[in-house]
């Protein structure tokens, strides 16, 4: 799109990444309140702020040294209280299987923390080089930081025809081609699924377990859609809840990082950037390494006190109650019709199905393009998806992710077989969604017809 | 100290950081009224912040996706127009000299920004390692630093005897001793000095943008105190202003990346984690090569928009200049009367000695300690300062940085020969301050009359 140049559209809706703020979601009121107050402590002199609001904010000040949001926090680990209250909403959370406040780690995003931990996992060089057991299709994100931390990704296939299960056969299959390439040394799950919006169940869980212990391999395990599973039928189940549950041997032998973030469904808050990692059973001494690791750096303060709100919501009598869980109500309701809505709407366009999301806040349909839109994008050199997705932008204004990032070929990550797919994130508000709809309907027709 | 351990002190003094908020030094208001505004917008609904405060946080609204911060930037080196405002601070600073937006690089604090280059820079194995000429002393993370990205550190010595200048006939002698031992290719700055508090004129910036360019050498610049100048005798002057008014050919070819961060001593801000740097003279490749790097992530919005108030701060005739100067006073103000009078106390001391900081937050005083001490550190196999360090925060709750961190030897990093060295930071409430050097006095003469 050139600068200043006239477009049939008055608005662009990006789509494409899983920031529901971009396209106008509201943030949760009691969270952006808390933060205000703590950066802002003259708010807390009146009583313009609900009161659980104002306790809050006291409370997380004390925890900051010298009672300011502007002091570094004493490790690179982050706050001890809120490393304790993270411990406490994952003990919660899973029933009573103790998380330990010393296991958690804060870092300025998810993905400094999985930067940090392929790092601590990369080495060696051809075939001694490290490599990563990854699903296809994956975070967008993935990838390159895999390559980015010089490891091997060592794809292996999610099933569509099943709702994008994973399958054990295949995690076997894909170990064996590593043979004289690799050594793999650990396996990325995204649980449920970004972006194939797939709710793993127990079983499955027990077997990758099991497979991991047989093979040695280090569990990282992203779960930050876990606030987010529509419907009824399936129900989140953390790696750590079971694994700690099986039982010795795996549960004191079995490595396991499991990811999460301020970029759930009900948060939102991707510009903050916030994220942690829990890790279990992980050496003491490289424990200890990341505490000193200073590449890593002390994470920063506000994204903490997110975290730890997060973790530890408003309760039934706080001022906040209310309203905080109107609030949350309204992102699970917007999200599951949206995702039902687009699923159906998707499924009703010629050339194009969807797997119907069990989880998260993306869609990943299959775009069954015509030949002629496939060799164009040959004779380009670029992915035919990547062209839908560009052409889309150029003609309608919206940006919706080419699924082929989410699932590059292992060995040259540029080139790839795989189907082609689209990225969208249909945590939006359903007037916005309606018009990304509206806009790839005329956009897809209009390019079936041009082709056929 | 064991927990719950009775201690003659009711409170523990941290001056071991440059963290001004954790002993006291109070935010200024105007950035936290505007983040805490941009946070929840609600505050901009009725008059109780002043006006400008509100029209600013409406101005970076606008700029933030979606209209919140809670949306990721677009691209990995940060917000456009926060770019640009930081560009215009630097061309008024530098009395016109131009800086272009798209040289600058937002980061999570200055130390990620850092580590950014310094994983860029690095390279090679033995004799083709790539070196990095480092100023002894430096600021205390920057060896650790250099050990992660896998560099060799080749130490320059500042002269103590002058105040802690550069000498450029020490930079050549440091460079002749690399040869064979690894490949040097950039020498880091501090300016004005961490820890030393010295402000380099421009003669020698001249001399060493020289060096840099006869050596193909990547300048280094760390400049966070460049806000603090003490005293009238001295004036900051950029490297980048040196380096483009030198003319072609310096101007043209000379690699230089200049840092700075939320961590000055006016903002004080280290909890927010709040960087960036411009990067002048870069292959176009390896600056392309940054915008898409995974591990840096995109960095997080408030520290952005923090840094484009420090850049742009209110003006006279805005509702809050009055109260913003005199806050921005009542620093400078604090901050050289406890240098001067820190300096003083320091040199009032039996076998202690401190040059007078001409900049920045901290003091760097030489111990000339009895040999007892240094006996019993060699026994313990700890460095004499840690050893001073750690008994002075035992016996009277005061904690001050060991110097030998700030000045490792290159080789081998935990031996040094240098001579032992504390670091204090005086930006602190005056109080505060002399509680420090009070108890710092008695441990003092209490360590020496036990020794001698
Ligand atoms: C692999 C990966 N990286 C990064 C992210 C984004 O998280 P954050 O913004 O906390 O880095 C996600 C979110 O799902 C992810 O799966
Ligand atoms: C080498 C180095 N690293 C890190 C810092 C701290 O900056 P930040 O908190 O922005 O990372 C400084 C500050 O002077 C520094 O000199």
């Amino acid at each position: 799109v050139q600068q200043g140049e006239q477009k049939p559209f008055e608005r662009v809706y990006d789509v494409s990444s899983g920031d529901p703020h971009r396209v106008g979601m509201p943030p949760l009121t009691f969270i952006r309140q808390v933060l205000a107050a703590c950066l802002y402590p003259d708010l807390l002199k009146d009583d313009s702020l609900p009161v659980d609001v104002r306790q809050r904010a006291r409370t997380l000040l004390d925890v900051c040294e010298g009672g300011s949001v502007g002091s570094y926090s004493l490790t690179y680990s982050g706050i001890p209280l809120i490393q304790k209250t993270i411990a406490e909403f994952i003990t919660r959370r899973d029933g009573g299987v103790e998380s330990k406040p010393e296991n958690i780690i804060f870092s300025s995003g998810l993905e400094r923390a999985l930067s940090l931990v392929l790092h601590l996992l990369s080495g060696g060089e051809g075939q001694t080089r490290t490599g990563v057991l990854t699903p296809v299709p994956c975070p967008h994100t993935l990838p390159m930081q895999l390559d980015e931390a010089h490891l091997e990704q060592v794809s292996y296939q999610l099933l569509e025809e099943q709702g994008w299960a994973l399958d054990l056969a295949e995690l076997h299959r894909a170990l064996r081609t590593t043979r004289g390439r690799c050594e793999t040394r650990a396996i990325y799950i995204s649980n449920p699924g970004n972006p194939t919006g797939h709710v793993q169940d127990r079983k499955t869980i027990e077997e990758v377990i099991r497979f991991a212990a047989s093979e040695s391999l280090v569990l990282l395990v992203e779960e930050v859609f876990q606030d987010s599973v529509l419907g009824q039928e399936k129900r989140f189940v953390s790696y750590r809840k079971v694994l700690l549950e099986m039982g010795e041997p795996y549960s004191k032998r079995v490595e396991l990082v499991s990811l999460h973030s301020l970029c759930t469904a009900g948060m939102g808050e991707c510009g903050l950037r916030g994220g942690y990692m829990e890790v279990i059973n992980m050496d003491p001494a490289v424990r200890e390494f990341i505490n000193i690791l200073p590449c890593s750096g002390s994470p920063p303060i506000l994204p903490q006190l997110a975290l730890g709100v997060m973790a530890s919501p408003p309760s039934p009598g706080d001022s906040s109650y209310e309203t905080f869980m109107q609030e949350v109500l309204h992102v699970e309701r917007t999200l599951s019709h949206n995702a039902r809505r687009a699923c159906e709407f998707l499924n009703g366009l010629p050339r194009m199905s969807c797997v119907p999301a069990e989880a998260g806040i993306f869609l990943y349909p299959r775009l069954d393009l015509p030949l002629g839109i496939t060799e164009q994008a040959q004779m380009l050199g670029v992915e035919p998806d990547v062209l839908f997705c560009q052409r889309f932008l150029e003609e309608e204004g919206v940006c919706v992710g080419p699924g082929c990032e989410n699932g590059q070929d292992d060995d040259n990550f540029h080139i790839r077989s795989a189907k082609p797919t689209a990225l969208i994130c249909v945590l939006a508000p359903p007037a916005a969604l309606e018009e990304v709809l509206t806009r790839l309907r005329s956009f897809h027709l209009r390019l079936l017809s041009s082709c056929c």
